[in-house]
């Protein structure tokens, strides 16, 4: 089963994906372009691991890590399908990185890589774009790279863990302006699914909702104001977003008056 | 005004302090030691200073940060007043770490230094506990240095930004089984309150219970299980906390069965 989270008709809704389009539990149906796409899934805890592709790390010239290289990120920086990133007035190199995103369903604390398929609920699509300006070095990105307001677009689906069969071999692509820039396989990832689980639970307890960004292949571009960014993967949907250039001073602080 | 938040009576209720002890909405008032305490706020996206006392950074032989070194902090971590915190079983160092926590009241991005303040809904006192021997380098603590289960008590009380005239000249103490092992002062942060705030918001929105741990001065030094740790700030209070050991894997998996 695929579901979302919109807003439509003055509300927020849970949605299931039908042949007809986005219904709504009372029997409502839109089509996609109708509604607001928020996150399909409200984020308790995010990880997201750096260099996790090979392919990915030598392109940034780093050796892969000999250990899941994780870090943080706030609630601030998500946002839904069909939305709209704002690019830094300053930054030089906006980069997209395509990422499955594996939804925690389950509370578990020394999850066994043999089980760690049982505490997850789904997985989706993220985008998690990179301020690659403020990268100082290897050790989990700061702030300014990887937490942006409206910088991790994430969706449209959250397709539940049973309708995936084969996680770990998924392709993913990335179209800039329908031109395909970036192509891999989940099959190339360093540290797996089941091993991130076991690995980021043995030291603290997962939590329903929470979220792990698998990371990116090989194949990072700049992406510019007015750029159409779309990050797919197999089975899981295609995630639409457009880039808008910074907004001005005034329109953030008037907010505050 | 200092106010909290506890679970007595079978329930969860905002109290606030008076002469007799911690009193309910409704008038009821209990002792600091008849009720469980919890956070006072519940922690939104939370940032930790690394280094931010060039005292503390010199004792770990590394010189103070150009720029704030920032990482973020997950909600499993955080726990109230009088609870116990987990010693991690293979843990050689495990270090306290008196912090000024700064909550913000108000949402804001592109805050001025001279208008910080007026973001800032009070202040309370942190243990942001360290597992130091995880510890790679300069660059933001990763998750097992900094993220563990029950390891940032946080408490007991939520003071009101009016109430504290100097926030930069506030002295902090950490005792030990009763006796002072650090001691030092606010005046001493490489990056101020105001400047973090203004830095903080500079790229991304600051939402109301955002934290702010501030970072530590001199004299971290290694706890055991059975230790129990004061934290206290000036006009902010004393958060206590007993170190005990791991439990038993059993007791933690069975939850999941």
């Amino acid at each position: 089963m695929k579901k979302g989270r919109i807003a439509v008709s003055g509300n927020i809704h849970d949605v299931i994906q039908t042949e007809n389009g986005v219904q709504l539990l009372d029997g409502r149906t839109y089509k996609e372009q109708e509604v607001t796409w928020l996150p399909p899934v409200t984020p308790q805890t995010t990880f997201a691991l750096g260099l996790n592709y090979a392919d990915h790390a030598s392109e940034l010239s780093f050796e892969p890590p000999k250990e899941p290289l994780v870090f943080l990120k706030g609630p601030n920086t998500f946002i839904g399908h069909n939305a709209e990133s704002i690019r830094p007035e300053e930054a030089t190199h906006m980069h997209y990185e395509c990422e499955l995103a594996v939804v925690i369903g389950k509370q578990g604390k020394n999850i066994k890589q043999a089980d760690a398929y049982d505490y997850v609920e789904g997985y989706t699509v993220a985008n998690d774009y990179a301020i690659r300006d403020y990268l100082e070095n290897y050790y989990r990105p700061n702030l300014r790279v990887k937490n942006r307001d409206t910088c991790t677009p994430i969706g449209p689906w959250l397709t539940s863990v049973e309708d995936v069969s084969e996680p770990m071999n998924l392709a993913l692509r990335t179209k800039v302006n329908g031109v395909t820039t970036q192509e891999g396989t989940t099959k190339d990832m360093v540290f797996s699914i089941p091993f991130l689980i076991e690995y980021l639970s043995g030291f603290m307890t997962l939590q329903p909702g929470d979220i792990i960004l698998t990371g990116t292949p090989k194949g990072v571009t700049k992406v510019e104001a007015g750029d159409v960014v779309e990050t797919e993967i197999e089975g899981l949907g295609s995630l639409k977003n457009t880039i808008i250039p910074k907004l001005k001073e005034e329109d953030n602080a008037s907010l505050n008056r």
